[in-house]
């Protein structure tokens, strides 16, 4: 890895530096809308929902008046992304600071540690430069995250599953190869990568809104002309109803695991007025950034089961840094196991686009959370917010049955 | 339903027109590539795979040497349209059509016998113009199918399930009511309204082609302005590796059942150079348009059970005028049940889409027919071909479990 001292600095014109080497090699995801999701964001909660969740998290049951606030939602599709998720954004954009560094041997190669979706965005980076990529993972991996891994022409070596065994085991592959650590979150370079979603996702959810028309009541309105258009134009007519008097967003909704997507986005937004919350699930301490963050004290452990796995890590140092020394988050949002999975189950349903429940939980924040809800409702009022939900991966396999943390079977709800 | 006799005349005028009389009511949905299944579209099928369909359709076993075609693939998301589907396209435009007649009265209704998209569509149409609407659906039909058509207001009767039970509850309906009649394809104000899919999509295409920059060796290629790639975006680095020096479309696969979204696409390239074939499944007969137009004599009558449910309509009276008699659609291919389960697992699995088994049928044929593939390599040579695919809808609910026609199990495959 890049020494982090040699990094650039943690702001938004970095991200847009980053944004600029990984260009080629990334996509510009898109920024689609959904009506229906907004409308059941926009559409205060029935008592007997309320009571729905009093199994998970049991906090909103006795709740007499429901928030009610207005949200237009814009939904950033990482999950279309290169991999299947932002993750290809900081590989991309940690080789690529690595390769600049004169004393980089390209040769030598690159190692992490990691089962999931970092393990395969380093391995295509690496790949696409021609470097070798070392990547350690635990022996009881699922067999299909080895093979793709693999796929990508990665060396896959097999350690122990506690993060003792597993660092025990990249640095005898440092001492034997020479290989540099590339970390999935807790590195600069990996935030301001990370970082260059939330810059597209403004961008388009303001071009998005400056297109609309002015709703005319039973009137017709014409198409814009495609070429300004694109797939965007999903969005275009989406919110439309509500419009409010100005283009762009108010607010965004970033999962949270080790934070380097959330500090990312949240640096992207420094000195823009778009506030960025944090989102995760409550199940078993996963919510440890919004602990940490409300007691001042990062949290450093997590041992949680939730079904959003991508979220079971501990807030790393330099997310914790910018999200909450520097204060460019606004605060966290938990959400239960029921409501990822009922969030999950919307974005398939009705979206008909295949995310991960990691990627459901800034969705069952903006839906389920009253606190959420009734912040909102408070500081924007009737003319609402525009919110960017940050679906944040893809799914690898769509499985017949997952077992919930609380007991729940997800897939075979959906019959 | 508007008397055909004073429909616009099928051109590709008319297909504009509708365009324009729709716009406000549904939306445009973005055109997206994946780097992945054009890579896959690309590459030559080894014996093995071409082994593995002998049980299903059987033809490509003895092939020695298999088709090498260059295809860039372009796949018309309508799984993000209204109601999930493209029907809405023809819903609108249809009623729109009749709200535009001097001796419609609006509150006599509209009626349609379906149980699936369709139903929906126009159950969205008749609430969105505050039109009463009847829908005929066997008893048969599934309850969430029942209840999603019930939601959008309308009214369901229920019949048997042969269609001559529905005709005549239908009947009786447009008796007692007065209600008039909307068929779900085979009428031309319904090809017209499909067929604005097709438009969108050539201009779509080709505006993402001409944003693709020249290809340098190992080199950087900055970002197009986000004003002009919007979500569109994704596909314009997908396919630029091998960008030839024209921009535009050279052909469109879809779907075919009743042939109304197939002829409307037909209409809409008329006149352009856009080649557009269409897609069946070969199971138990469902191939009855490729049937038919090989033979010059329309089949009337289809029984299948194929897993591509939206395909076992027989094609219907205007479709086939457009399609045969005018020639404008230029072939047919089909595929068996088992690719069509491999393209809709790579649709979910590696495009992160949902979509119905019907929606994977073009796919399909350009991954694993190796007449299409062969074709496409006589005809375009080593520059290769563009080639739209339509995604014509989302699928109602993910399923565990879905029997096949052949006897497999669709979703166990997918652990």
């Amino acid at each position: 890895m890049a020494d982090p001292t040699t990094s650039p600095p943690l702001t938004r014109a970095s991200v847009q530096a980053a944004r600029e080497l990984i260009a080629p090699y990334v996509h510009h995801t898109p920024t689609l809308t959904n009506r229906t999701l907004t409308q059941i964001a926009s559409t205060p909660r029935t008592s007997e929902e309320l009571k729905r969740y009093r199994g998970d998290a049991g906090e909103w049951e006795h709740i007499e008046n429901p928030a009610s606030p207005k949200l237009r939602l814009w939904f950033k599709c990482e999950n279309l992304q290169r991999v299947g998720a932002f993750k290809a954004r900081g590989a991309f954009h940690a080789l690529g600071r690595l390769l600049e560094e004169p004393g980089f041997e390209r040769g030598r190669g690159v190692v992490t540690h990691s089962s999931g979706n970092h393990a395969q965005a380093l391995s295509l980076a690496a790949r696409t430069h021609d470097v070798p990529a070392y990547i350690v993972m635990p022996e009881i991996s699922t067999p299909s995250k080895i093979a793709a891994t693999k796929g990508y022409g990665s060396k896959v070596i097999f350690s122990g599953s506690t993060s003792v065994e597993r660092e025990a085991v990249t640095a005898k592959i440092i001492e034997e190869t020479g290989a540099r650590l590339v970390p999935p979150y807790d590195h600069p370079d990996i935030v301001l990568g990370q970082g260059t979603l939330g810059l597209e996702l403004q961008e388009d959810a303001a071009r998005m809104m400056a297109q609309e028309e002015p709703d005319q009541e039973g009137g017709r309105c014409s198409f814009a002309a495609p070429v300004t258009k694109g797939g965007g134009a999903v969005g275009g007519k989406e919110n439309k109803s509500q419009k409010k008097q100005k283009a762009g967003l108010d607010a965004i909704l970033a999962p949270c695991g080790g934070g380097g997507m959330l500090s990312g986005v949240a640096l992207s937004c420094e000195g823009t007025g778009i506030r960025v919350f944090g989102c995760e699930p409550s199940f078993q301490g996963a919510d440890d950034a919004k602990r940490g963050y409300e007691s001042g004290v990062r949290v450093e452990a997590v041992s949680s089961l939730t079904v959003a796995d991508g979220l079971r890590t501990p807030l790393g140092r330099v997310p914790w840094h910018v999200i909450y020394e520097r204060k460019l988050v606004g605060g966290f949002y938990s959400v239960g196991e029921r409501e990822i999975c009922d969030a999950l189950r919307l974005v398939l349903e009705r979206f008909k686009m295949v995310v991960e429940p990691s990627a459901a939980v800034p969705l069952a924040v903006a839906l389920y959370n009253e606190d959420f809800r009734g912040m909102v409702e408070r500081e924007a009022g009737p003319e609402g917010w525009d919110v960017g939900i940050v679906f944040s991966g893809g799914m690898d396999a769509v499985k017949p049955k997952t077992k919930l943390g609380n007991g729940d079977v997800l897939w075979t709800n959906m019959i």
